[in-house]
Order: C-alpha cells, then structure tokens, then sequence
C-alpha cells in the first residue's frame, strides 16, 4: 500500500470519526437516527467521488457499484455504518471505509472487470432493532410484520425510526434482492476478540462463523428466611444455580474440543435481598462453536446438567432455547483466495480462525458465498470508545482484499465465484 | 385460656386487622407512617381500658404500665407494632396484643404485684429507617445524628417522618431510658421460620438470638465478547463468584456444625448481557449462628476461600464486613421459667431453639435479662400477606406468658429478676 493510498484511508476515517460523536465518549450512530443517515450520505458522496454509482435499497443499506464488462453476479465488499452506544471507531466502518479503497484503487488501475463489484454499508447490524436488520432485509429473512414487531430498547419501533429518516415502510421483504445477483461476500472486521493481538499476528482468514445455541434457564426454590431457615429446609435457587454454573463451564473445557465457548452473561436473582434465600434465578446462558454437532452436544449437556443439579438441590429447573443459529462456515474457494493474497502480501501464512462473533457475513453466508478477514484490536476490546486497531494490519488486510478481488472480478467462469 | 379470653384476644387481631391494609395486598404499617400512629392510638385505648396508664416516650414508643406494690425494676412484656410492606397481620403485633391480653388477665385477677408490669410496643422494628430504630432509641444506641442519618429505602428522612408524625425531634437520645428500671423482657413472637411446624410444636422456647455477620464480596474480572474471546484467555467474575459460592455452601455444611446458616443472598452481575463476560459480580453474603466463635470461625473461612477461588480462576476479590452483629444469649433462668411453664400447660416440654432472625429482644437482651417464645407460621411463611398462625398455639403461649408474668411480677428478691 502506498503512503498515498493510506493517507486517503485515514482521511476517510477521520471524516466518519466526525459523525455520531457522543458526549458521554465514543461513538453513536443507532440504526435509522440522524447520525448514521449522515454516515451513509457521507459514504454515498465519497463513492461517486471515486466513480461508483450508488443506490440505497427500501431499507437504506447503501449500494455503490462499479459495472464490470459482463452481466454476472456481483462480488460485493462491505460491512455496517452503525455503531452501539457510545462505541468504537473501526466495528463495522472499517468493513465499508476497506472495501470504499479497495474499490478507488480498482476503479483507478483501468482494468478491465469481467464482473460487478459492489460496496454495501447495511444497516442496524448491532440489532437496535433487531441484530443484522440490514442484511437480512437484503436476504429476505425479515418477519413480514417486521415495520411493527421489531422495537429497540427504548421502545422505538422500527416502521417508525424508518419512515422519520424518510423511508417508505410499504412492505417488509422491499429490500429483498435475488440473491443469484450477488457472486460472493467479502468483509474485513476487527476481530473484536484478543487472539491475534495474543499472537501478534496482523491478520486472521476466517473459516467459519460460529453457530450459537442461547439457553434461558429458570431455577425455581422456595423464599425463606435467610436467619431462621435451616441449611436443610432450603430450597435456595441460587445456590443451585451457583452449582450449576460452575459444572457447566468445567463441562465446556471438557467436552468443548478446545474450541467451544460457553458463558453465562445475564444473572436474575429473585428477590436479591441479603436476608431472605434466592427463590428464583434465571441464567441467560450461551454456547458457540464452528461444528453444529458439537454444539448440539455442548447444549444438551447443558440442559441435562441443569436438570441433574436441580434435582440434587431440591429445585425445579426450566430450560428454554431462547435463540439458536446454526454455524456457518465460510466458503472454501474464498478462504483460499484470502489465504493466498495474504501469503503474498506478509509473504508468510496468515492464521486461520473461527469467528466467535456473527456479522453481516454470517447472513449472507448462508445464501452466497462469503469470506471474511480479521485484524487485531486493542486488548480485544469492541464496542468500548477505546476500541482500536493500528494502521500496519490495516493497510495489510486492505491489500490482501484489493488482490483478492482484483483475482475474483478478473474470472468469469463462475456464475458464483 | 377461656373462651372469654380467645375471644377477647380474637377482638384486638380484628381490630388490628384494619389498620394500614394495602391494596396490593396484607398490610403495610411503616414506621411514623398514619397506620403505625393508628395502631399506637388503638393500643393505648386498649391498655387504658385495660387499667393501664400509657405513654409515648420521644420516639413514639408506647409503653403501657401496671404499677407495682414496690419501686422495683418492672417486667416488660412486648413486641412492635410496624408491618414491612405489603406484610402479614402476626409479625409484631401478636408480641404486642399478648402482652396486652396478659395484663389484662394479671390487672382482673387483682393479686399483689411486687414490681410493675409494662406493655412496650416499639416503632420501626422491621427497619424503615434502619432496623430496631425504637428499642434501638430506648436502648440508648442510635447515632447522634439519627434524624438526618437514618433514611429509608424512599429518601424519607427520619427526623421528618417523626415531626410529620407530630414528634418533637430536640435529641437523638431523648428516648434514651436507664435500663435498670426494667427488670427483664419478654416477648412472644411468629418463628417467621419452618422449624416448629415442620416438627408439629406449638412452642418453642428461644435460646439466643443468632449473631450475623455480613459480608459484600466483590468478584473483578475482564469483561469480553462471549463469541470472541476463548475460554482460556477469560477472566470472568461470574464463573469465579459461582464456584465460590458452590463451596460457601459445602463449607458451611460441612463446619456449621448443623447450626449455622449461611445464604447469598445478593447476587448483581455486570453488565448481565447475554453476549458479554461478566467483568463484575458483587455477592451480598450473610452467616449466622448463636455461638460467637463458630460465627468468626465460618466468617474467616468464607473470606479464604473467596481469595482462593479469585486465584484460581484469575480474577480479583475485594471482601468486606457490612454488618455484624453478636450473638445474644437468653437469660438462662427466664428461659428456666418459660421451660417450666409450657410444661404445665402442654403437659411436656417444649423445645428449645435459636432465634435465626433478630428482635427487639435482641437489641434489649443486651442490657437486660431477656427471653422469647415462638409460635409456628405457616409454611414459614413470614413478611408476606399470607403469614398465619394457629389460635391454639397462641392460645398456649399467651398462657405461658400468663404463668411466667405471675411469678416474675411476685417476686422481689431480684433486681433484676
């Protein structure tokens, strides 16, 4: 890359870090508020500056093509422009600011494209409404009521955030797009976890996004006075659930291959007061894995786990999937194609790895071809203002995704690459 | 006890009954609110009915009196007369209404009483403002800042609610009384715990009140995405607080010496988000049992094994006492004179017991010789609109009080008896 190239990547960077700055530190640009409208019509600006056309689709995700030669499907480079509250810099604006440069530095060469490509921005990947609502808008995997049904947080409702950005919310699957349009997915992310600032490595190839199998399990004790009860008149809900959550992550190292993750994030003790015994604990449990065998062996075991603790303990114990998705494995033509730009590019291997996190790529993924990149992040930390990545992995992953795409849009034998 | 005076004593609950009922259900009489001020009214009504002569010391005790034939230290009988919201119609109040059926009985039979016999129904027992604010004033033991200091959950100010309750609030120690006018205290209150009816006893003779000690134990660890980071690289605060409290509890089985009790009460996670490892669990822990030694012994252990587990599982642990309170024996030959009157008139002896909870005996017993009775509740049940107790058993332990005030009020050869 040379130094003009990365001066150009910083001043776009520069410019999106101006948009959605929030007082309390960070970064915020919620899907359909004003702050991330102005990122896309900075991005849209920015590529028809660089000789892209660009569209947005009836769900605002922006779409700058550059035509190729033939009439084949498209290869499309992208990410997100939203961030969560009080965010980072590089989640998701490094996939798009990546694939903006990436297309200059094509459309620039002259050369001649057997294919489209494409530059998409999604929206609302961080799920204000509703995780991946941008691509799985253009995937058409969008509850047909989804303008009413999908509300944030704050009670917003989606139809209506939209309509007051200014779109029309006329039909749910609008911005469904046939997917034979589209040869292949590529983006590039911050790992947002730390193994390769652990290994010190600039780049990972992505193998496979990690299925997840979420489990909302309920213990259920009896309430009782935390002085006057004895040990064995208890029916303590958290005391249960304490037992339960360490054998499920011994559980996890065990039978996890290495590989698995499991963690208990979200803690609802009933009545949480110091003096009377827990009569109810709800966990909000996870599992991710890259082999849906695996994973359902790991969430199965959990349940069994749940059961047999609660048993022991005099508790009753209710276990709902709450949310379950299943792997999906990145394609194995493109994780080659990744993998050898990359060898070219740091003239050694780039490691390859699961992504533990699910992504616009994962949406896409199960219906087209897709690869993704990863560069390290400070600390492994996401969705925090500090979040950051250093401009030398930076420049390293956009190279590999210019050459990797230069090889893609110069064939034309596959319908999809 | 005669039909007469069930049904007399039947009378006061019902009219009791009325006082503070709440809408969401049972009754809620907090302190120096209407339905406290209310109860205090009806009761000194009743005692003066009953022959008594009544008054409110300076924070709103009220103590009902039957003079002696000698100026020897009087035997106090009582209990409080607050509810906690939304609570039962026997917690408090059946201590309060058995000492007032008592000196009606011992004010009819017209025997010569050698020392006074005092009613005492306390204010803020369950702690509107921090707990046993009344016996707490009496005893001398409030902070001198008192009315500014002590709030409630609400922001209610204490001070405030007394002048709005029509008190004058000069000094925090007004209420202060010299302990040795009062002989010994008695008080007949619900177990508020599953022991009696779990054996079929209607009385149990109390022990000691059990000391506490509390302790706030913070878990730190890292937060992180539960996708991206791998199990080995956490440092996760939750895994850690749950294999710690796993063994608090193995711990407390096993050395508690089948007494002790010991319950994590408390549990706050942070953030609890399903998809983030917990960077910070606090745990609200509490322990309790009669023997002094035993209490410091399991106190100790419990800090141990929080560090031990904190090392383990890479994650830091900061421990500290929020409360502690001693254990308060019984004075031996009141129980000895409880004892022997359940055994008239149950025809055997009744069981002994700790007290797990504390009382406004706990806070008296300090200073002054003190004993207590319990009666069975349903299912345990206490602090909820459904607490219940028998007619029988409180008939028998209002009859053991009857018996044991007969022969404390004969007696001057005490003190203190």
């Amino acid at each position: 890359m040379s130094g003009a190239d990365i001066a150009r990547l910083k001043a776009d960077f520069e410019a999106v870090a101006a948009i959605g700055v929030d007082p309390q530190g960070g970064w915020s640009r919620p899907a359909y508020g004003e702050a991330e409208c102005t990122a896309h019509d900075w991005f849209a600006n920015a590529a028809r500056e660089a000789g892209l056309s660009v569209r947005q689709d009836a769900f605002g995700n922006s779409i700058a093509r550059l035509e190729g030669s033939a009439d084949l499907p498209a290869l499309a480079i992208g990410s997100h422009l939203d961030t969560v509250t009080c965010g980072g810099l590089y989640d998701g604006a490094l996939g798009v600011l990546a694939g903006l440069e990436v297309a200059r530095r094509i459309a620039r060469s002259g050369e001649a494209r057997a294919r489209p490509l494409e530059i998409i921005a999604f929206r609302d990947e961080e799920g204000r409404f509703g995780a991946f609502t941008g691509s799985r808008a253009m995937a058409g995997q969008l509850p047909q009521d989804a303008f009413a049904s999908m509300r944030a947080a704050d009670g917003a409702v989606l139809g209506e955030a939209m309509e007051a950005a200014g779109f029309k919310t006329e039909r749910a699957d609008a911005a469904r797009r046939d997917m034979a349009q589209i040869a292949c997915w590529l983006e590039l992310h911050i790992e947002q976890g730390p193994v390769l600032e652990a290994t010190g490595e600039p780049i990972g190839v992505v193998t496979a996004i990690a299925g997840q199998e979420r489990l909302s399990i309920r213990f259920s004790g009896s309430a009782g006075h935390a002085g006057t009860t004895p040990m064995h008149l208890r029916r303590d809900a958290f005391a249960a659930a304490a037992r339960f959550a360490d054998r499920f992550r011994d559980m996890i190292l065990v039978e996890g291959e290495n590989s698995a993750r499991g963690t208990i994030g979200i803690v609802r003790v009933t009545p949480n007061q110091g003096n009377v015994i827990p009569s109810q604990v709800s966990l909000g449990l996870e599992i991710r894995d890259i082999s849906a065998p695996l994973l359902a062996h790991l969430a199965g075991r959990a349940r069994a786990l749940a059961q047999q603790t609660g048993e022991e303990m005099s508790v009753d114990v209710s276990c709902r999937t709450s949310y379950a998705a299943p792997p999906v494995p990145m394609d194995a033509r493109l994780v080659a194609a990744l993998d050898g730009a990359a060898r070219e590019v740091l003239g050694r291997p780039a490691p390859h790895m699961p992504s533990g996190a699910n992504h616009d790529a994962g949406i896409l993924g199960a219906l087209v071809p897709a690869a993704m990149l990863f560069v390290p992040c400070d600390g492994g930390l996401s969705h925090v203002p500090q979040e950051h990545t250093d401009w030398p992995p930076i420049a390293d992953a956009v190279a590999v995704m210019e050459r990797t795409a230069r090889r893609l849009l110069a064939s034309t034998e596959l319908t999809q690459c």
